[in-house]
């Protein structure tokens, strides 16, 4: 299984509040969170917005079975081209995870249809996660709730279809609440936005989140032998199944 | 359209923290929340469990457009028949709705074919009722989030069936969450689970739950011209439409 | 309720076999189906593609509940500013119908996310529009199936998402299925495509279709009193309600 | 992973018309057929309704993973104790594949909670198994349309609940669709049903069906460390998990 892991990587850069917490970035964690689960399963690779077509060439997306993406003050550079190539894989089988502040990002918007706005936002937050489907394998080995002590809250209405498998709720210190596990499913591809995530807060280091992400990847790949395409996309005769 | 209000009516005449509260009975209270809002669109009466047939002949249930189900600690005594003619008139195309501790009745358990068991409960917390669909109409006129000062906390995950429209979702003082207003479409009819009424606090009396209920009940009503059956239930023969 | 019916209005005016089907355009067939089954209920309006801004202006937009959508061959020369506007006011609460082929349109694929390709097409099947959601206010007054002599086969796997609430199934003469009809609840708004449609057939004279048409206006209307935004999309304080 | 093929093994015996499709009982081409796709994947037992508490122990039920069911003349027959029984095991996480005619069984209408009654069925149709989510694990391998010479028309309306993920629909020669493959998650547990399998007709010979009986089972089985229930089901005090 291939998967790359994408990261804006400029907070990191600009503010200690967040590379205190990430100063080699957040995609080196999260990649270190996928090797710890999934060891040799994964071969995992980083891609990032800074580098040519931000890291995401059709090769790349055509090698690549699960792409991780994080995304948030930057997001708005992200070419037009990319969003639409990224789109195009998903949709033709390619696992995604949305997370965190990505539910807001240009590929999010594009895939869901839905603006991604929350009610209201809040840095500092204790938050719990709460399983809704506990036999779920996202939740394989996950404790109910997991508590993550620090970490942003996001309110709802949240603007994003009713998933097709809701996984996580969770609450935050003020009382309000998010479906913050959230598995779609569209064209060929899967899609899980995942909530937790703030960028000041060292959520990606947790156990039980990185067992989470892990999970999320394996439940995002692709079949083992997806259904080959029609050979027909244009008109065709009666019965041409019969024929074929 | 015609209502039928249904209750256990038993610890409001058993326990003075619930008799301080409802003396005349919760189903006292249901009636007038729906008189005040739906006046003379809806025909409302009541049935008691301590009624022959628990007030639900086949008569009764025939000519109830919407039933709401109110029950607690005498469940385990309502009849089997009679929940077994409940369920069939909801398949039918009779809305029902499902209020508090129902979730965990007979009636509810054979609709919906799951437990209802929630993880833990606990009375007294305060509850804040958040609108996951803004443009529902249960929710018109309803403020995001309702504030219910102190109800009963019941915590995920609750084993109901991944609703069709999830409505309302709740936090409660602990921390915990709740998939708390929920629509289901079962055969020809649908049924909506309101999880706030727990029976020690006015939460009936207050306007946006009464709002609220007012809302379920017309989302729950048939349609003026529900399809009619099929002629033919049996085998038939091939291009029946067409003779027909 | 104000209604807009928006077309294309292209083929009409080119082809014969379209013009000798709707020689004043499918627009003019569509108001009067309203017209016949809404009455006074609904204050219908045209929009057309040729007009400035496609007749669909923030003024347009913002003083109509239910847009009717019908495009195919020009609908790539319809302005992305429009599309975008049109997709901003079905998030904040405004009806749409995806009538026939705009499955493919811009503001299809722009709010659902997916490519709206489906497999294969073919001109002049008979198809059979069956009923899944028999209690549903769609098929009010509706037979099942209802029989379209003639029309277009689009085959499945369709590319949307799968649909909140899934009311029809078609099938073809070719022995090909579809999920002919679909609603999705999107932002504050409600989506609802509906297959049967194609424009060398005179569907949109049926009286079952023209029924379907004018219950699925009636679907997607938004409710009364949609419930205000909350005051604060901004980050906010703990307990802002109870401050409130 | 522990398969157990639940058989009515009846008609078999009985009619002619069966016995010289399954001499041995259906039973034991399910068994086979999931032998040669699984291989040591999974180890396949068989019980059957004659046997003492119709095979199905709680020490049985126990160590089953997944749970295939066919039943249909004498399934008025099957002891209430033991449709409990399998329905507990199914919420507490155990697979089931609910096969053919099952729908109608006491099984599934208790699972489910509808009446699983079709609209008219007619034996002998030839049948179309159209995939409706491509990219789905039960599709994996399997071509669209998989054609089936002669089967078992079921019609819609199927009363079912809405599946949570629908994967296939099927047309039959006489024009009618069903929902002939659908997912449902229940409580930690996962519910196949899949239309095909009527007696008369070979059709659990066919390579591409016994492909997707193989890829449901391994969809229905639990994951490998299922979340643990919460230490309190019963009532707990506030912020117990920080203390736990």
């Amino acid at each position: 299984m291939n998967v790359t892991v994408w990261n804006e990587f400029y907070e990191e850069k600009k503010f200690p509040s967040v590379s205190s917490v990430y100063p080699d970035g957040l995609h080196v964690v999260l990649e270190q969170a996928l090797a710890e689960h999934l060891g040799p399963e994964a071969d995992t690779r980083v891609a990032l917005q800074e580098e040519p077509e931000h890291g995401l060439s059709e090769a790349v997306l055509e090698a690549t079975d699960v792409l991780l993406w994080w995304s948030h003050l930057k997001d708005d550079e992200v070419g037009d081209e990319v969003v639409e190539r990224v789109k195009r894989r998903v949709l033709d089988g390619m696992g995604l995870l949305i997370l965190h502040s990505a539910i807001g990002s240009k590929i999010a918007k594009a895939l869901l249809g839905t603006s991604g706005q929350m009610t209201g936002w809040r840095h500092g937050d204790s938050e719990l996660l709460w399983t809704i489907l506990p036999g779920h394998e996202i939740v394989s080995g996950v404790p109910n709730p997991v508590v993550i002590p620090a970490g942003e809250m996001y309110g709802e209405p949240l603007d994003i279809p009713a998933p097709d498998e809701l996984v996580f709720i969770s609450s935050y210190q003020g009382g309000e609440v998010l479906r913050s596990g959230c598995g779609f499913h569209r064209g060929r591809g899967r899609i899980f936005f995942f909530a937790p995530g703030h960028e000041e807060s060292p959520i990606y280091f947790q156990p039980e989140i990185r067992r989470i992400l892990a999970n999320a990847v394996r439940w995002a790949a692709p079949p083992a032998q997806p259904q080959p395409r029609s050979a027909r996309q244009g008109e065709y005769p009666k019965n041409w199944w019969v024929q074929a």
